[in-house]
């Protein structure tokens, strides 16, 4: 892709209305734009970037076993009615009227739909378990959306819903569900710490929340460091390991400052591990058993032909809410550094233009078609403009690396630069390689 | 995937509610439910099929150079007021209003929107041409949703919106959606007629819609077969051939009835030739100039510095409607056979399964495993039930290949079924050549 072909709408003012540096920059370099209080359209750099944590979050949905499916935005109130939630979850609810004045309603989460959907279409415990989930968009009429996509009131969310048998099972697949999101944050480049909380509207009496780390973070966070070191891929997928991993991962003292006392925290963690910080929430998982499966009728045949209601848990990842949070963790002293796997684009190329001389442009040309037949998502920046703004304005951008075809290439040697890094000269296969890598 | 293991609930009775054979078919397979009037939740089987057409329409428009984005689904009421349309839209908009009052609306369609994000991001000629789309959950409050996912109100379309600095250059963007769209449609194994076709509420003085063949449609179509022999491939991607493939698609007899008139066409078009069937619409393409940049002050600076109104077209086909489009085309004498493009699974293993006799199941996993590691995504029908049944099931879902392990498969030979055809004896390598191919 060309720059100037991309729809991308920069600007140099610093908005007013944003208060945080994610909502800053993704107004500054064009991946959102308001387009009424708190709902956002997502430009094409912006919907890459949502498009990749998306694609990211279902392959490690579907590796513990999820099956994705899709349900509507707009529900019917007569479920929630069912469960007791319609007068419960108050105004932040979005309550529509259709044209034959029927109740309708904007999902803000969808326990009680896949319950519906459950108790229709599964009967007998053969069937268990069973993990569904989708992504989808969701609507809470917040009545002061701020901080953009990250307290939005129209956001994009991966919501599972696990059925089982028992609570022992349905244990199991909340650890697997734990499992996949650790996997999930460490792939986007996130350093994840789950941490005990609590249910909330949802209900429930188990529950986790998965805090990143950001200096900018809403909660502040007391850990032991210790949590860091616990490597993921020494646990295999089944049961018995997955349960050991989350008594591993649960029981290293990490807390938000609701549940901190500063005496626990010096008796239970050593002075030299102790991590004061903060974070922000970004995925956030419950059991809570039958609390929708029993007031809605969502029977299951067990073993002996018995009727049990089925057990349940929920399990949401705020997709564009990450694309917020990633900025918050890695917008550090003016540059933006996107984690590769979710970068709009793999790399940039940035030519030194001038009128008169059109050699470093065509120069360019051709590394971009090389990069092109292998495959690679490049940028090339063809805009007109001198080095020193097209530096400032791709440390905002934030693709990880650059190639800068300027006085310091010659031949087959370009100046190579990754984001906060020194600029090294390699030969354009060693750059290959590099990214491929 | 085990078929015991995916969430498909498959019904044996035939729908009352439904009266059309997508609809009866979608409903019996699984593939969607229904959450309340023209409403539907998309299960794993529906949502697979949906997901492939979804992403071959997005490479298509990726092809012609089109960016995608994302706008909201819920829209404010101003736009729609500066355009005028808020009040002629009639009751087909889903009003709603916020807690704090405020006029919303559930977008059914983003004419309005984009010109908005339009006109505060971009000045300047030089940025033209340009072409969005999104693809988007859109809302349509129907006073009698009805025949499934094809006349529905909550529905998913991709919609794209041309800007172009005059309405020669506008005509060229044109073409190129023209292009993309047969491109799309054969892709998806459809016969497609573009016809031209009235603005309707969309508005504008160049329209066409693109029709599928289908004995069921709702549409009666008067043609000439000749514009089945138009070969896409001789076209190239530049202006001048596809303005000749317009041309030369156009310049062919092909009406609606509302157009039909017997003299014309028996005049117009050789006896031999005639052809009359029935169709359904799954594209529409508009262009309308400068009827909504005007009245909403969408402006662009031309060469020499004069501001005049961009030139705008829209372009829409609809996602969720063409699953069951593409059903009516392919659903024949009781068998559903889908095109191998976008069918749910690449193939279906069948054994024949006996409770004292493990033998063929043993086989059949030891091809599934064999087929996972070449890539293809198979589903194994690992239910007790006998081979009849499993016939007759499999003749709705609908994958087009099959392996049957029973008496007829022998060491390395097996029975393979291409759905329609007879079967014969191959060999998994043979097998394996055939699916990939």
């Amino acid at each position: 892709m060309y720059l100037s072909k991309l729809f991308i709408p920069i600007t140099k003012d610093l908005p007013a209305e944003a208060k945080i540096k994610s909502h800053q920059l993704m107004l500054r370099t064009g991946m959102i734009k308001q387009s009424s209080a708190g709902i956002y359209s997502w430009l094409p750099l912006g919907f890459k970037v949502m498009k990749k944590i998306e694609q990211i979050v279902r392959e490690e949905q579907n590796a513990v076993g999820a099956q994705e499916m899709l349900m509507p935005t707009i529900q019917s109130s007569e479920i929630w009615k069912e469960s007791g939630r319609y007068e419960d979850y108050g105004e932040e609810m979005l309550r529509i009227k259709d044209r034959q004045g029927r109740e309708m309603l904007y999902g803000p989460t969808n326990e009680e739909l896949i319950t519906d959907i459950f108790r229709s279409s599964v009967k007998s415990y053969k069937s268990l378990p069973q993990i569904l989930y989708h992504i989808q968009w969701k609507f809470r009429d917040e009545i002061r959306p701020r901080f953009g996509v990250m307290r939005c009131k129209e956001f994009f969310m991966k919501d599972a819903y696990s059925f089982d048998l028992s609570d022992e099972e349905a244990k199991k697949s909340y650890n697997k569900m734990f499992y996949s999101y650790l996997k999930t944050f460490n792939r986007i480049g996130l350093k994840a710490i789950p941490m005990s909380a609590d249910t909330g509207p949802i209900g429930g009496d188990l529950s986790h929340e998965f805090i990143i780390l950001a200096e900018t973070g809403e909660s502040k966070i007391y850990a032991d460091k210790n949590i860091f070191e616990i490597n993921l891929n020494q646990y295999e997928f089944n049961d018995t390991s997955l349960k050991k991993m989350r008594e591993d991962f649960t029981k290293i003292y990490a807390v938000t400052d609701e549940k901190y006392k500063e005496e626990e925290f010096n008796q239970k963690v050593k002075k030299e591990n102790q991590m004061f910080t903060k974070g922000i929430e970004v995925g956030h998982i419950f059991y809570f058993s039958d609390k929708y499966s029993k007031p809605m009728n969502c029977l299951i045949d067990d073993k002996d032909g018995k009727k049990t209601s089925v057990k349940m848990g929920s399990y949401g990842i705020g997709v564009s809410r990450l694309v917020g949070a990633i900025i918050e963790a890695n917008y550090n002293n003016d540059v933006m550094k996107w984690p590769r796997n979710i970068s709009p684009f793999d790399i940039v190329i940035l030519p030194s233009i001038s009128k008169n001389n059109r050699k470093n442009f065509e120069k360019a040309e051709k590394i971009y078609k090389e990069l092109k037949k292998q495959n690679i998502d490049v940028l090339l920046d063809d805009v007109d403009e001198n080095m020193s703004n097209k530096f400032k304005k791709h440390d905002l951008i934030g693709v990880p690396y650059q190639i800068i075809v300027g006085s310091k290439s010659e031949e087959d040697n370009f100046e190579f630069k990754e984001l906060n890094s020194k600029s090294e000269i390699l030969t354009l296969d060693k750059i290959i390689k590099k990214i491929k890598n």
